[in-house]
């Protein structure tokens, strides 16, 4: 079982800009947290950063015989109808994750275009988000949804 | 560590209605899940289910000296203003939970006037949504928000 | 066969106020009105009256083997989406009757709710609302919707 | 006492289009129901249908000694404010009818133009709003609105 | 010169209906006092009415050598853009009227997508309208606008 | 008989820019106009010009033994809401005028807060729009509205 | 003469949330200081708060022969149609009073579905918006509104 | 197999306005093309033209049991509900032409409520608009859409 | 201490002009009024009326050693965004203060733009509402906001 | 004579997803028949796909010696005023195309900030909508608009 | 060569409140900045302030001979559409200057009426606003805009 | 002291297309004016232009040692809220410029997701825009902001 885990824009400055907002964790140490997680639960975990919607399009799709997926769209999420269609035709589940309660910032940060096509949503607990995204696809991959 | 469980309105249907939105396990179930995960994490439970806002307000008056807060408000998601005004009162990080993906669904229940005053939210995992929100939950309150 | 008879916030007070809008039957003179015609029509009808949402939905909960609803949701049409979910896990035929033409009145009153989980709408015909749902609900239940 | 029956647009097509929407009946054999129940009422009842919004207005201009009217408007709900202006000025009791719940099918059938000129609406139940206006509308007219 | 006098919608039905709003006069009065004044200015009037859009789109394209238009567009006033492509075609000068002050009525009435196309507006006066519009039309026909 | 002629912010520049949309005559040459009319129709005229809303709004509180009011309100015609309240308190009949087609131009000069409380609009007919609403105002101060 | 003071949801929490917002006293106390003033202008007042809609729609039922009313709504402000109804219905002077001045607040609180059915608001103004309601409200009742 | 082809209001007018927009072909010489094209298809057309939206309904109604359609629905386009049930009442493959691009026009040309009942869209070519339509349907009809 | 009072547009009308709305009293015995009221409490009050937003600003600043501002915008209240930032620049407690409930007029007299710079606001309560405003203002510049 | 055919995000899978909605073909396969129709036309193609909309604008800027366009900019239809700027420079005639009819799909498909810069479009028919592009863009480039 | 510097309402009081939004420097110190660079490039500055919409007109009326205009427009940026047609009217190249990023203060200031009429913007920079403007509209009337 | 100077999509056709809105001069050419004005106030310019966001955000992260930021977002100035999110990371004084006046532009143009991120904006100046933006953003680098 092989889960990808999508970070976009701006996410590899993580750690270094802004942590009263998105912590003091960098993405290096986010991925290797979940790659420790990904051990314990024995699947295999498939990171990717990058700024430009295109090349997150084509991870998605260099990649579509994955199992499910964990994105963090960043500003994307907002605007990025391309990833958008991208994560629907993957069509494995996916779940879409935020550092911060993006629901108590600018009114902008409220409509994500992502979440129709995505399974469910985990946003606000910082790094934590990627460890519970990575627990809960696990159990429903395994298991269904009841 | 006591953490509340709040199940909003029509909540206490679950496993008897539309369970290709909301799954096949009672609340009762789901309570059972709930508090025997909160045994392993060495955490005390209070769960508490009711149709009428007033009331939901009420048990939170009631139990301002509990830890955190885990809250389904059901459909006061989306114009439950007083329930708003408890949860941001009782001032303990919140989790609000969904069982379904609200955002996959009607147009109305796209926007929720709790999220604002939460912490963060989990939702389209049914039941699980409520295990990751205690998991996640009591990792905050014991470490803190790095 | 059952069928329920519901009344949102303040129908206790027709006959009391406004009865240029209302009209001058109180309450339990139309539930007697809608009795009779039950009787008339060999169907048993229940009825209940709250001012408060969450009671109005545990009614519906309490009584889901009943075969069918008429709602004067009062207010509650315009932002009880409690009220509407918990006509939606009734799941069997519901009227909804005004007294008044409600587009004729205040803008606010323009829009329902409930509308989308009813089978159809009677409005603005005073009482006789009442009468003219209980018929045609009958007439629905034993003869399908051809 | 005479009562006028209106059908708009597309309305001579029932029973021959989309029979899950509309049902099975024909207008005429609508148009014959109506007749029959009017004349166990003791009224008289002229039927009308066009697709032209023009000649609907004339039918009414026409037929203003007429004591209450029954009109469905078709897609002209939505728009036909030359037919509301019609309607205001026949300036009679007036029940507006839909075959189907026009609240549960797209958001452009949730407006009607023609509303707050009429009494009341009935819609949802087929044939049956009908035959529901026409016994509501001569009840009204014989006895007032108590 | 030619000058054609249109009525939309309802407005036979002038002198008829709601004299507060309308006037007491009919429009073949209107008419009559438009004409005597004609008469007076030197200028020919063609006069038509219908409740049917169609009938006076076809009406401005059968007289489109006539040098300019007057036009009462009733409710199309608000949603009549056949009516609107009809007139930019005539493309000779135009006089929007209207008999009462639309802006002090329901707010739908607020907006005109004739207005666009026309030369100018007067509304508010009742027949005077019709009068002061064809005096200022015959003045810009014969003097330009300077 | 005295008439008000009031003209709103930059009217005194009319004649000195863009006559393609204002015409080539100045205020002066327009007042002229209005007086000689108002001579023949045996009619006083004040008219009065200000930049300043506070200004517009005291000489119509000024001269409130006046008997009717011509109101060009340029760009206070969208916002100018104290001059508003100041006409209807004025409360003789009230005709506005503009020298355009403002319908024709910017969206932003679509609105008019002056209309609700005028008697009617004569828009577009440039100078002549002023003379068409004198002979108007004077023919209604005389007969009423028939 | 009997005033109502009637509390909406949360305000049984004042002097215990949030200070900086709501002050520092508590309900007990602002209630007491109601009514030592009450004392001094001979009036009699009956207090009632509830955090549930349905109650304090019933309170204003049951107790219908007072002379008239205060309400601080709380987040009912702003959705509580049903304690709309039920203060029309009340149909005695009724002075809506806020603690803070809403307008500096979050956007979603500049509404508010009471005032439109109220005679006055007082808002920003801590425990003494309370203190002046009476005030105003005693001194109306006795006076009249000059 | 049989195409109908139908021109809304004003394209009767084609070649006779606005050339710079409509092109300088008439509606005669747009349908002989249509027919010499359908002749090499092998397929039959019948062209249609009306101002009145009740002829156009009434038309698909007559020949329901054509093969398909190509419509130009004129300013009908942007609120034609009427003839949009029509169309899907009529329930073959249709294609909505339009002569200009309706996109790089007024903004209200930018909606079409006949768009979502239509197979496809074919906007912005003059006389080629219809050319490309016939062979497109023509296309779908005999090899279905893979 | 020095309290200013500032009325806007069209107050100095008052007692003149629709006495339904606004009462009987004018601005000269309201004002008489308040001063008799600031002796008894022993403070100062300048009171201030113009037609003209710029002159209300100015008074604003030549008077910024005031302790305090009770501010009727009139018109203004709804567009006066100079005078709001004026109030925000003297920064000193302020009510706002209105004769009507405007809640319960136009739904352009529901926003104030002085709202959110004010410190309260009472409003409804005719004349009275300026005592009351003068009572609270100086009671809570006495004696802070506990 | 060269033609772009210009392929935006997500195309490169067609034929591997959704066939419902996309239909069977490849864009490989698209592609030749593209290719092969354009060689029966005596025309050159130069196709290009790419998931990145910078890449898009570069091949526009690198090619701006074609003579024309046609481009499916998949989601960035809604979004990509890049690509529409770079369409706008290219400054030759372009046709948008979809293979799906975006009006019958999710609202935010229903806007396409791209329409405005084209020449037309032609959306709904499939692989057939570029043929149709490619055959009508030639015959406009080769004879002009007439 | 002259050059007007135009400071709208409140400006005056620059220096004198909210130094953390506005900067330190008074009116009469940006004015000698502005006069002394002035100086350096050869040209000719008159500065204007005031408070009231209507002296500001009428100063752009009495100076219309000078060669441009840099205003800063204060609150009027919003609603004053009388100034923004003086400065239509005025027809020489004018600067909109802010202190402040207007775009990151509340949301009403992120709207200018100004700005469509203006030749651009420069705002954000406090005094150093007025200079650039200064130099770059000279610069511009020296050289023309290439 | 170092600035980035980065230009967005299209940029680097300046002085190709449209120069009537963009000017003649080309991008290479502005660069070479920026540098030279740079070597005269003693500061480094790094400029950089790419047509992919994605390759924008990724420079200014590598960049993220500089001083300032100037930058032309082009298209993304509406949409792009990755690069606003590099922008608000990079926490450098950053100056918005705009070749032309975007206000005057299409309606979408008027919004800018860049602005509440920036210092301040610089729009309508053609090439020297860019000059004043590294005038006034060295001059705010040296002096800080009094």
């Amino acid at each position: 079982m092989r889960i990808l885990v999508v970070h976009g824009p701006n996410l590899n400055m993580l750690g270094k800009r802004e942590p009263a907002v998105y912590g003091l964790k960098t993405l290096a140490e986010i991925d290797a947290l979940v790659n420790r997680r990904a051990g314990e639960l024995g699947v295999e975990v498939t990171a990717f950063q990058s700024n430009g919607e295109g090349d997150l399009v084509g991870f998605l799709q260099d990649n579509d015989d994955a199992d499910g997926l964990i994105v963090n769209p960043g500003a994307l999420t907002h605007y990025g109808l391309s990833l958008r269609d991208a994560i629907a035709s993957f069509a494995k589940p996916t779940v879409e994750v935020h550092l911060s309660n993006v629901y108590a910032r600018e009114e902008f940060r409220h409509t994500s275009v992502i979440a129709p096509v995505a399974l469910g949503q985990i946003s606000g607990f910082g790094w934590r988000s990627y460890l519970a995204a990575l627990d809960i696809l696990v159990d429903v991959l395994k298991g269904g949804r009841q």
